[in-house]
């Protein structure tokens, strides 16, 4: 393999990782793939534990998100396991084959059923993970299970991602402060194949499985499903939400409820700064980019609109020229195909209306437009006149650094 | 301006153009932004003369995408004036102001009403066409108008496009042989702004105005809707199609009918070839590929899927690269979100089937596929094994010259 790029321009530190009542992790060379690095993380949660899921809508999912939606709706976890290099994707029997049995090697250590073990994979598509050289690590990382492993555990998750991705924060639900934890991985390439965003989060809260789920997904709704590196969508996608139930806090009721608010909203900026970071690490990117779109006929056609800005190659290559392209903005809007009223409509980048109401805006000064589109963060703000929908969605640039990690010859 | 890319490597030679009863051409210099060549087009049809029209689904349209919806309905024609340079697209008030000047100045060197009298324009955006360029350099060229000015309207109307492009067929109706001749435009970059495809169609064949309207509507869907270079909607893209009338051939009955047979079929030819030209002059590209969708649930679907596949800059990365990468394919046509299985998909490029339900096919050999992968043609082929639904779709590789060509600051 060629040596991978630089670390992201945009990438942001690891920040400090405490332990979190219940989960213990390691992380370990099960040589999958990769030479001299971790490609190979077992997380133990405490008895007890419960799990949420969403996963990728792709169509041709890999053997482990069949795996996970198998298991899911019993809603009880007692492991996880990751392995980087081989996604265990488009390989037919053997591939359910080796979830199975990488998931009874983990739950004969766990001391569990197999169902309570979740798995996921990522890595080249299309070759036989040889779960062999899993199982015989697993006994060692079981060996190894600690509290103080989540840096090891972020960076075993990793396949070509340039740093590694991790938050967490604390909320209180009723008199208690619990916390929540999560790593993610993403938009890294193992040539020669997709981008695949895995995320895991943490709580020591005790939630009812139909809240954990909802929380969950309204919280990846509002990140990870607003965010794009290039609108391909990988046939891996993963993101588990597992609560220990360890924090001493008064009993959450069975809808939820005002008790939760501040851990429901704790959640979803968690979910939505890991969402970034993936997008901070997007291939080749050097700049990430944010879109509020105002103004449209609803919530959902603005996140429409935002997301279509957000997915256009045009916009992106002139975002990564440094060009302020409100042309490139209006058209991206126009071809969504929601409602929008091009006389009505108003395109800003860095707080600065460049087009308004159809036109360029007399006397528009480019200068502090083209100052802000050098920098790493570059705002696009369109506002269509019509409506009270509002929404944002975030991407990267699209550079010769793309061409280079996904045109090149797997070797 | 930087000088333009070289002529695409798929570029395909200008055909010989004969005239064709009832159209007059000629191009000139009107100095809209380019200097030294040509970039104002004037097209003079029969008395009588008959139009159908498609425009771009972009919800964002230029003034002359306006102007051409309100005409089409009267269903007469007897000029086309098209201009590169400027698009006449987000200039408000002033961008209808000069689509209706262009038009009436046409009009009047004609002998019509401006209502017969179609623009398109193609180039920057947000900026306010100066049509009194145009007005004034109309009378010159209606001076010069004359029946074998194909070439010089089909360079005329170019933007960045490196070649330039037409096509011609003759068809029977009944005992008479009429003709068909389009030229066309796109794909070519006018930077800062998006590519735009316009395509005008002329046939000496009289034909009623609503077997007209459905032959093209039909034509274009089976040629430009199947065709992309990266998803992105121009604000002008055009297909217009003339029916001069002058051809001697029995009375097309109101419905059409078989007697129409034969030219409906080298109308959709036609429409193919300019399509597939478009594509081959794509931004940046290097490599033509054709995806062959069989097995899906229904045609539509077939569709659907084969544009996915088309559109995944994964796919098209991977073809630059000239790496067979069935795993991307898989990924493109799990994330069409039409119907399919896993592990009934087989995946083929240039002829070889490389997977085959679900799994890699065993000793595949990778030397032929590579072989072809090398070529500036390349065939995907996607067996669904669903149903008896089919489809194809024409794109180009996503390469380095794409960025350059699009993330290049504006001058």
């Amino acid at each position: 393999m060629a040596a991978g790029p630089a670390v992201s321009p945009m990438a942001v530190p690891l920040p400090h990782l405490p332990p979190l009542a219940g989960v213990r992790l390691a992380a370990g060379e099960a040589g999958i793939r990769y030479r001299g690095r971790t490609d190979l993380v077992l997380i133990e949660l405490a008895a007890g534990s419960g799990v949420a899921g969403v996963f990728t809508r792709n169509r041709c999912p890999g053997a482990p998100v069949d795996w996970c939606r198998a298991a899911l709706p019993a809603g009880r976890a007692r492991a996880l396991v990751v392995n980087a290099g081989n996604a265990n994707v488009f390989t037919g029997r053997a591939g359910a084959a080796a979830t199975r049995a990488t998931a009874q090697a983990a739950s004969a250590l766990v001391g569990c059923p197999p169902r309570q073990v979740f798995v996921a994979s990522t890595g080249v598509i299309g070759e036989v993970l040889a779960h062999a050289k899993l199982t015989a690590a697993l006994p060692g990382l079981h060996a190894a299970l600690a509290d103080d492993g989540w840096e090891r555990a972020a960076r075993g998750i990793m396949t070509t991602d340039t740093f590694p991705k991790a938050a967490t924060r604390t909320a209180r639900i009723g008199e208690a402060t619990v916390r929540i934890t999560g790593i993610a991985k993403g938009s890294g390439m193992i040539a020669p194949d997709m981008a695949t965003m895995l995320c895991f989060v943490f709580t020591d809260a005790r939630i009812p499985p139909a809240v954990l789920q909802r929380a969950l997904a309204r919280g990846v709704e509002a990140s990870f499903n607003r965010t794009t590196v290039d609108s391909d969508t990988s046939t891996s996608d993963t993101v588990l939400l597992f609560a220990t139930g360890q924090a001493r806090h008064a009993r959450v009721p069975a809808e939820g409820g005002p008790m939760l608010r501040e851990w429901t909203r704790a959640l979803s900026d968690l979910l939505l700064d890991l969402a970034l970071q993936v997008v901070r690490d997007g291939e080749g990117a050097q700049k990430l980019v944010r879109i509020d779109v105002s103004g449209a006929v609803s919530a959902r056609s603005a996140k429409r609109i935002a997301m279509a800005v957000a997915n256009s190659p045009l916009v992106k290559t002139a975002i990564a020229g440094e060009d302020a392209n409100w042309g490139r903005i209006v058209m991206a809007v126009g071809k969504a195909g929601e409602p929008a009223d091009r006389d009505r409509l108003s395109v800003a980048v860095g707080g600065v209306w460049m087009a308004r109401e159809g036109g360029v805006v007399a006397g528009y000064d480019e200068a502090p437009v083209v100052a802000h589109m050098r920098g790493r963060e570059v705002n696009i703000a369109v506002d269509l006149g019509l409506g009270a929908g509002r929404a944002s969605a975030w991407t990267c640039d699209l550079t010769h650094g793309y061409i280079d990690i996904n045109g090149s010859y797997r070797s």
